[in-house]
């Protein structure tokens, strides 16, 4: 378990490694896959979050999912274009809870580079991305004397 | 600047977040572009450094990279496929030096998902990624206690 100390002062700048889902880019699991294909291609995000009408998470796309979808399946390009993301979202990746303890949240984050937050109703909260950790992880690295005393312990010998 | 003891401990964790260049996924910049193409949308990595046959760090390749030249240049997709990846390579990336600060890794680390460890004479040393640093991290979030005494300190009222 991450020190309760460590844990505390992380958990208090929430606002710096959480993004809220009103910040983050997303695709409506309704949008044909072609689209998704290109908004990907050209906006630099590797994955997105992708949600349904109610705003709920579904999964995440990535053109890889979407290239192995397309081989997987046979779909010819024409056939493949107009099919909506759902059908082809990646619901592999781990999500965490709003609650969820630092401990686990670092844990998670070694193996994902982002990881949706998702509530007990479902809802898209937000992400937690590694970049946002480690920013939130730096400010603890530089600033966590000012309210702490660390002192080497004293080895016998 | 990072408070010392966590610079400390972090530091000596080296093993934990440098992925030796003997372990790292690279491409030579004599590599054929579709080949590279290929290799890129094949092997789940987004992002892969480049070097030279005297095994020195000459940039990064990515699919969106290729797309980007393409379209600039205006290259056919055949006058593409057999060009030199050397041509195409991203020089753009924050490269560190093997002796870098703990301090001066974290910083760059929240504007990159990898950097590109290069020595005084251009070899290419590895890489230290947000994951393997992030490991690191943990390590310390957990274990720091084991050689530190950490305190509250008293606040006046």
């Amino acid at each position: 378990m991450i020190l309760p100390e460590f844990e505390e002062f992380l958990l208090t700048h929430e606002e710096t490694y959480l993004t809220p889902a009103s910040e983050v880019v997303v695709f409506a699991d309704s949008h044909n896959t072609d689209h998704v294909m290109l908004l990907l291609a050209s906006n630099g995000y590797s994955r997105v979050p992708v949600i349904n009408k109610e705003r709920q998470y579904v999964g995440t796309i990535s053109v890889s999912d979407i290239v192995r979808f397309q081989s997987e399946n046979d779909y010819s390009i024409e056939e493949l274009a107009s099919l909506p993301i759902a059908h082809v979202v990646n619901k592999e990746m781990a999500t965490i809870s709003p609650t969820a303890s630092m401990t686990k949240i670092m844990h998670k984050l070694v193996d994902a580079s982002f990881l949706p937050v998702v509530g007990d109703e479902g809802e898209f909260v937000g992400i937690i991305t590694r970049r946002s950790i480690l920013k939130a992880v730096n400010s603890l690295l530089h600033n966590f004397a000012d309210g702490y005393d660390i002192r080497k312990k004293e080895h016998e010998s």
